[in-house]
């Protein structure tokens, strides 16, 4: 099941896409998809009222789009997961996952605008394969039981202030965390409805020139090993999101241009939809 | 004034803590001390209440001393603030804040007992003078504009597992986010009853024994500086919570062992109140 959020930041009302395109409101099931709908079996009393005809259709015509889910609890990321990246970055392929954190009202729609910070010279993009968390993991056992914790997955866009990150006095936190940051979906997609999650290409585009052209068969570390590594360190919760990294392409790897106010950025992921982000100055 | 909720965890009831030792209720006046509270206007509206004698008196004999905030929208810390700490960590003095973040659903009470992560050898204590905003900040003008969105202050343990920290290959989110690792409070006392958040001795003690005993004389980046520069990366917003750095005497320093279950850490910030954990094993 594809499930969306569409309207005004804020006000968002929660939906689920048809394979043939329609929209059915989903707000008499829940009012938002949240951790408490994630946790509570809600994607399943979704699939059920769908089935029997009990979602009212309606037009989305002109409505924004918004994140797919709820701000998260916490967002938090995996950096150099995928070697050619690393390669790039000039850093090694790490022995173990990377893990940094962005502050959670990053969250913005797929196609809402995205902000320049003020005193930035090195803004930049990073199309990521994220993982919505769906029930409480703590301290798994194996790789193996990640999946009973995964909700679904959406396209994020891990915009980064490369100066900020590695150049202003250590953690990396500081350029990830910028207002406007993490577009995030269109769509959550359900779990069972992605066949194999390491087997996704994703690609991003700047004014229509190719940046990135990867696919998640490349991560050093898969979905399963990543989730079930970050349960040790800390107690993931339903509606909390994981971005797992990019690909090579980055303004960062010195081929390509940062942005700057008025480029426009667009990200795919197969299945999983495509957003369009046009930069502004903050 | 000072605000205290009390109670099982995740069902806490909002209270004033008056001069005198009584407890009054204010459920009556917000469901929660929560970043809409903070930023409506409730603490002028539990202090007009209070006055007015409006707020019913209850007894909180028994009762769990909840984090005086609902868990924040983030939790952003600030590192190697004291001189005296960044010598002992082995680390120059920054010149200028080091940012890092931990989940915020590591926020538990002041008295709730702390977990030593599974595999940890190293868990360590940091007594930590923690500001809540209770505005919107954003690209602030400059330092003095940080009292405006400054609710009031608490005490915040930071505690940290040092390997998963330093040694486990990156940032330093990985050692600052387990379950249980940010206890916090027990009171929120406004920034109106703080005359110089500059001027307050911390102190921490393990099974009794001095570990910290620090001044906020000694950050060095003050508080005003440190919310100012914090919103020119990020968007801070009612609720959030700042950690504003630990003194010299954590167990990295090297003199002191570090924690193991049983432990009893007990902390104090001068007008703040204390804190006493117990550790446990995860």
């Amino acid at each position: 099941m594809r499930l969306v959020r569409l309207g005004d930041a804020g006000a968002e009302r929660p939906a689920v896409l048809a394979d043939d395109g329609r929209l059915f409101d989903l707000s008499g099931v829940t009012r938002d998809v949240d951790g408490a709908f994630l946790a509570g079996g809600g994607v399943a009393r979704a699939a059920a009222a769908l089935a029997v005809g009990e979602l009212p259709e309606f037009d989305g015509a002109g409505l924004r789009v918004g994140a797919p889910i709820a701000r998260p609890g916490k967002v938090v990321c995996i950096g150099l997961n995928y070697a050619d990246h690393a390669a790039e970055s000039g850093a090694t392929p790490p022995a173990e996952p990377v893990v940094f954190m962005k502050a959670a009202n990053t969250v913005v729609g797929p196609d809402d605008e995205v902000l320049v910070p003020r005193a930035s010279t090195r803004t930049d993009y990073e199309v990521e394969l994220a993982v919505v968390i769906g029930a409480t993991a703590r301290y798994l056992a194996d790789p193996a039981r990640a999946r009973d914790v995964i909700a679904g997955y959406t396209i994020s866009n891990d915009v980064s202030e490369r100066e900020f990150q590695l150049d202003r006095g250590g953690q990396w936190d500081k350029g990830k965390s910028c207002e406007t940051f993490n577009p995030l979906g269109p769509w959550l997609v359900t779990a069972d409805e992605v066949a194999d999650p390491q087997d996704l290409g994703l690609r991003l585009w700047v004014n229509g020139e190719p940046r990135q052209d990867g696919t998640t068969k490349n991560m050093i570390f898969d979905v399963a090993h990543v989730v079930w590594y970050l349960s040790q360190f800390m107690v993931l919760e339903p509606g909390d999101l994981i971005n797992t990294g990019t690909p090579a392409g980055v303004a960062l790897g010195g081929t390509f241009p940062y942005l700057t106010a008025g480029d426009v950025v667009e990200l795919e992921i197969d299945g999983l939809g495509r957003q369009r982000q046009v930069m502004g100055q903050a």
